[in-house]
Order: structure tokens, then sequence, then C-alpha cells
């Protein structure tokens, strides 16, 4: 455990970029060490906020109360990887990039795919339910979590869910700790499912005119059966920006853009690319398929790109994750097109295409409070129209701090109410990550 | 509501062979009724028991302890199929195989598929978390499973989840539902995901000589990166059963079979079948691919067969549905021909092997009480033997009050705990479909 004003003040942030110091930072060395921990949290009524990598989203690992942050960086080893079952088993503090690495050199898959990657780990993508560009065809963190082990906030050691394909003993502990954002219990072992590496993957880059096109061939591609990987999506601000960053290799005047991935054997893949070209080109789209992994890593640069690039056109960044459902995403686009016009804000729009999960992005100079005032009220108004076209208010990056005033938009009375009274049968004595979801 | 004695009578029953005879019946015609009838059940404390098409196989629809059946049929009505956004809601009294074929229609997919999908409803599916054949691809119940509307044991109407492929606000309600078997809430709303229906289906039935022989094939399957979407496999013992019974076209000596399905586009499912059909001869099996549907109907008919052809073997059964690893398969299936030979019982086993998932049968007369008792002792004994390799003593068929005297075997203290403070959160009074899984 740590006091030093350094540590505390590196624990203190998280990606959503505010700043809560802590009392004290531990990194615990084991799962006993936890319970002890929570046990002493109950006696002496301290909070405790479990971390992961810090680059959470909505402020799920942060201290907003004070207390002690439980660094997990020290669960980092992958314990098994079982090619016969298509099952691992791991600790949280593994970085869910390294594991996919690990994965694919024993020939299996591990999906989910937040673009946070290269960073984040494990223990943090569960507690988030960390989404990405794949659930398009793969589903979200969720559906790999076969069971858990996990310190409740009263210091109990718990065991959850299975080792197999199947499984319905009892409650479904696991799946209301997944996503549960770090408030119903720390996770220190993690069972995830696995799948065969695809033979194949391919990507295809998707241009055209104006997003409206884009955002219907989403729908014409969704309804024509071929299930790609990904569908990401960039309008043109986001375009335009990448451009003046890095430079695209786009048309100057591209409207927007798919990035679409297909997988899985040769023959099935060349089926996909063909059906997929037809329909993007029958809407009047440019389409380029990348002829090999390094043509496929440059038209993933664009997209990768948007995060640092949007930088360019202001300090600081309102970013949400809503999502509509897929047939709505015109509707959606036309509504932000019209809230910018209409505000004079900078609005960027990216994102999960094919699941309907839109990343809308305000920059601005938080510092310019009337600026701000107008960004506040239009996120306000953009949770408004997402709930009216039957959508969500975050498809993958949680409730945390950033999204707590607005959870009532969507989720009722008697539901929230429920809720909390599972987060005080869990931690009857609030010690755990308080301040989050509600 | 009914209380006439012959409609007792007729909800009393269900797939275990149990009977219970409730006080009274009713059939409510919509979610209000519903919750006025739970808000009664708590002012006067009678007991409520939901109860869908009464198919379940853990005795999830019986009034073990008296009380008021809830039959959920006049429930019926599919609510929307929508095509674009592959997403559907449904009432829960719809017939399973009814609601299949509704979406297939319109190009959809539903994949879940439980062996009485011609008879249950979706709403018990949902409420024990049904599995079936195709998990080995499709996953099971709960993957498709996006929101609820639930009456709480309190009388609480609630709203679960989202109508879009991603959403992560609030703690997931409605997967704590999924498998609840009934005990937490009383289902009236299910949002369903769906996939478009795959081009082609393509059936292999697969002969082996010994058992063995197949159980490891379906090891090689799994780790080749082919993934079928069903593996069934018969024992000796069932394709005898099943060959006095009906017929099964299969060699006299064939000691075990496995019936393959595969799906995807023409040519992913013709270079699945060329492997397939490789990995199968290379272990010395007969391979037929199906030529044309009425084909693959034949060969399933085979499988189909088993549970009615069973009762040549004795007027009662015993029938449990263990998963192992799916790597653990021979070890299991030599285990059980070394416990039917040690104790002499009529054993009979046949699953979803792709998942590991195993029903196993023990035929009796259930009047002579030396045979009934050793059948019990063997379901213990299959039981530890399960959790030793590593599996869970129910894959598909829920707790109920069948495996509720074995569900300390496989859920720790702390976890049962709870689960059962869980329980008097949702259920203070107890009132809701009492007796089951504790």
């Amino acid at each position: 455990m740590t006091t030093a004003e350094e540590d505390l003040l590196c624990y203190a942030y998280d990606a959503t970029n505010r700043h809560y110091r802590p009392d004290a930072v531990a990194f615990p060395a084991n799962t006993h060490e936890i319970s002890d921990i929570l046990k002493l949290a109950n006696e002496h009524r301290f909070f405790v906020v479990p971390r992961g990598a810090g680059t959470g989203m909505s402020g799920g690992a942060l201290a907003v109360k004070g207390g002690l942050v439980l660094v997990m960086t020290r669960f980092s080893r992958i314990l098994t990887i079982d090619t016969e079952n298509l099952v691992a088993e791991v600790e949280p503090g593994v970085v869910t990039g390294h594991f996919q690495e690990a994965v694919e050199e024993k020939g299996l898959f591990y999906p989910p795919d937040p673009s946070s990657a290269p960073f984040s780990t494990l223990g943090g993508n569960v507690a988030e339910c960390a989404g990405g560009p794949r659930a398009v065809k793969y589903g979200v963190t969720r559906d790999y979590v076969l069971g858990l082990e996990v310190v409740l906030p009263t210091g109990e050691i718990i065991r959850t869910g299975v080792h197999t394909a199947k499984g319905v003993v009892g409650y479904d502990l696991t799946r209301l700790i997944v996503g549960s954002e770090g408030t119903l219990g720390v996770i220190t072992k993690i069972v995830l499912r696995l799948f065969p590496l695809p033979e194949v993957v391919r990507t295809l880059s998707v241009v055209f005119d104006r997003i409206h096109d884009a955002a219907r061939t989403v729908s014409e591609i969704i309804r024509s059966g071929v299930v790609p990987r990904t569908v990401e999506y960039m309008d043109h601000a986001a375009i335009r920006c990448v451009e003046d960053y890095q430079g695209t290799g786009l048309p100057a005047d591209a409207g927007a853009m798919l990035l679409i991935e297909v997988d899985g054997s040769q023959s099935a893949v060349e089926t996909d690319i063909r059906d997929l070209t037809e329909i993007c080109m029958n809407r009047g789209a440019q389409v380029r398929v990348a002829g090999s992994e390094q043509e496929a890593k440059d038209l993933w640069r664009v997209r990768q790109a948007i995060s640092p690039a949007l930088f360019k056109l202001g300090p600081d960044k309102i970013n949400e994750d809503i999502v509509v459902p897929r047939n709505r995403i015109p509707d959606m686009v036309e509504w932000i097109d019209d809230l910018s016009s209409r505000t004079g804000l900078t609005i960027v729009t990216f994102g999960h295409a094919g699941d309907g999960n839109i990343h809308f992005n305000i920059m601005l100079d938080r510092r310019d409070k009337e600026i701000l005032e107008k960004a506040e009220s239009a996120v306000e108004a953009l949770f408004r129209q997402t709930i009216a076209l039957g959508g969500t208010i975050s498809g993958e990056h949680g409730i945390g701090i950033t999204k707590a005033p607005y959870i009532g938009m969507e989720i009722g009375t008697e539901e929230l109410a429920l809720m909390k009274r599972i987060k005080a049968l869990f931690d009857p004595n609030g010690i755990l990550n308080p301040g989050k979801i509600f």
C-alpha cells in the first residue's frame, strides 16, 4: 500500500479526464488480501475502489469519495488456455490485447475487441461489459464470460458459473456481476469462452458521397443475410479531421465511410465480399477490398486515428456511446446534423454502425462556459432522442459518474429501486465503489 | 380462475411425471391481472406458480406446496418481428416452434432449439434458460434475450434490458431473471435477438464401431476449427433401442452415432462437409451426407425417436442432463459404461456432444424399490463424477425439485446463501414458486 502523493495523483485519473485523489492505493497480490481489505473496510468504514488499467470512459475506476484504490495489475496471469474445450481462465489484470495474442498463437479467438484493447484489462472489460466493433457478429464481453471468482463487498470469496459451454445451476450471478461496474464485487478470476480462429479476415473500405447512403447501406447489409464481423462508420467531419491529422488517402469529397470486416473460411469470405460489394455499389459507393494484411492495416489506420485527431478540433471532448436500433441510424444521423447546425457545436460521429452503436463527440474548450452549457444541453437532447428512437444511452461505456445524472431517463423508478436494493444486499455498508451508477 | 377438480388434476403434472394438485388455476389475460394476483398473494399469503406448457424436466411448473397455478397460455401473441433490426417481441405463451416458423417465414432465424420446441413456450424456455442441440455454435436461450417485462413477486411491473444489440445501463436484471426458474418474477414480455436464416443447412450421419471413437472425434472436430451447429451423439444402447422401436437403417453393429448439422453459405457448408468427412473417416467412421431435406429428416428421425423408444426398456425414466468439458466426454462415457456393468442398471446415454451436454437415462420400474435405490445412488455418483471432471449437474433442465437435493454438490455455501438472499429480496413473503432450486 502507498499514500505517497505521486501515487495518489497517478491513480486519481482515468480516461474521462476527471480526477479524484484517493486516500491510499493498494496493490493486492492475491484474492485473500482483497478479502481481508474488504473486511477491514466494512469494519472501519472506508471506501474501496477497484481499478484495472484506468481506461474506462465513465469514471468507474475513480475514487469519487476518496478511500482506497485497489489496483489489480498484479493479477496478471493467464492461468490456462484450454485448446480442446475452447475455454481460458485468466486473472483480471491481464491486458485484453495480450490475451487476444496469446489465444491467437494457439489458433483460438477471443472476439470482444474494445478500442482500448492494447491497454485495458479483462477485469475492467468484464466489470463494464465492454463492447467494441465486432459485436455485430460476436456479441460483447458478457457473451464470453462463463464464470467468475469474485470477492463480495463483505469479503466472502465466491465462485460463479461454469467451465463448460452450458450450465443452468442456480441464479446467474456471473452475468449479474458482468457490467456491474465494480459495485457488486471485486473480480479476481475470469473463465472465458473462446472460438476457433477464423481462417480468413478481410477488410473493405466503402466510401459514400453522403452519410445517409452509408446509413441506409448498413440496414441493407443486415437485411441481406451477410453477417460481417464489423461495420464501422465515420461521418464527413471525422474523415476531414483525420485527413488534416495524418491524411486518409480518401477522395476529398468523401461524405462518409464504412469499414467492413468479414471473417470465416476462404470460400465463405469470398462470397461475403462479392455480396457486400454489390450492395454497396448499388448505393453508389466506392469499394476497396484490402488485398493484403498491410493494406487492411492501412484502412484501419484511418479509423484508429479518429480519437487522437479529434483534439485538433478542440482541447476537450464530450464523448457519448448511444445505441439506436440499426434501422434508425439514418434518422439519428439526420437529427445530429440538425443539432450541429442549430447549436453551432463541433460534433463528430463515428462508431459501430453494425450494431447501432454511435460514438457522438462534441469537441470544445471546457473553459468556455457558454459553449459547455450548450454542449451539456445537447447531450441531454441526444439522450432524449436516443430513447425516443428505441435506443439506449450507453452501449459499452457504462454509467459510472458521467451518465449517472441521466440514468433515470432510461431506467424506471421501480427498476432503479430494485437495482439499489441489489446493491444494498451485496454491499450493506456501501463501501465498494461508491457514487457510481445511481 | 377455476377450482374444478379436472382442471386441478390437469395442471398437477409436468414432464417429470410427478404430480402436485394445486388449489386453483388462473388463466390471466394481461400483465395487470398478474400484478393484482401477486399483490393479493402477498396480502393473503398464498403461493403462486407460473406455468408455460408444462414440458419442464425439473418440476419448475409444479405447485409443490399447493396454491394457485398461473397458466400463461393466453399470452400467446408474437407482437413484432423486426426484419431490419433482427429483433422480435413476444409474449411468453408463444410456442417456441411456432415462433421459429414465424421468423423463418421472414428469412430470419431463432437458433435455440430445445427438443420440446414443438410444445414448450418461450416463457418457459427463458425461465429455465433452455438449451438444445444448437448451443455448440449458437449458445442457449440466455444469449438471445435482450429484454423482458416481468411482474415481480411483490406485484411491481418492471422492464429490463434493451431493444438493441448493445446496452449496459444498470445491473443486468434481464439475465438474472433468465434461468431463475420462475422464482424471481413472472415473465410477461420477451425481447429476442434474431439472426438471418442461414442459406443452407446440411446433415451428416456418422456411424462408429465404438463409442470412444465417436467421443474422440468430437474433440477432433472442435479442435479443427469447424463449428457445426449441432453435434448430437447416441450410444449403442440408444441405437439398439430405436432399432427395436422403429428401425434405424443403421448397420447392426453400430456402436455409436454422431448426427452433425452444419449451416451457412453454400460454399462454407461444402467446405465444412469436406473437412468433417475427412476427420470422421480418419477415425474409421461411416459417413452419410443427407442429399435432400427428406433424407436429413430421416436421419433426425432416429435421434428424435430415442425418448419414446426408451420406454421399451422400462416403464419409468430417470433423466439427467449433465455437462462435462467436451474433451472429458470419452472419460465420462467410459465411467458410465463401467457404472452400468457394475450396477446392472439399464443406462442409455445420448445428447449434445458438441457442448459436452450428456443426457443420461436410467430406465427402470419405480415400483421395484431395490432398483430405484440403486438408481438413486447411481445418479448421485454420476453427479460426483461430473463435478470431478469439471462439469455441471444441469446443462439445460434446471434444478427445480428434481435436482434440488444435489445443488450443494456444485454450488458452495456462500454462493447458495447469496442466491437465497436474492430470492428473499425479490420475494420477501416467499409466495412465488416455492420449494424450487434451494
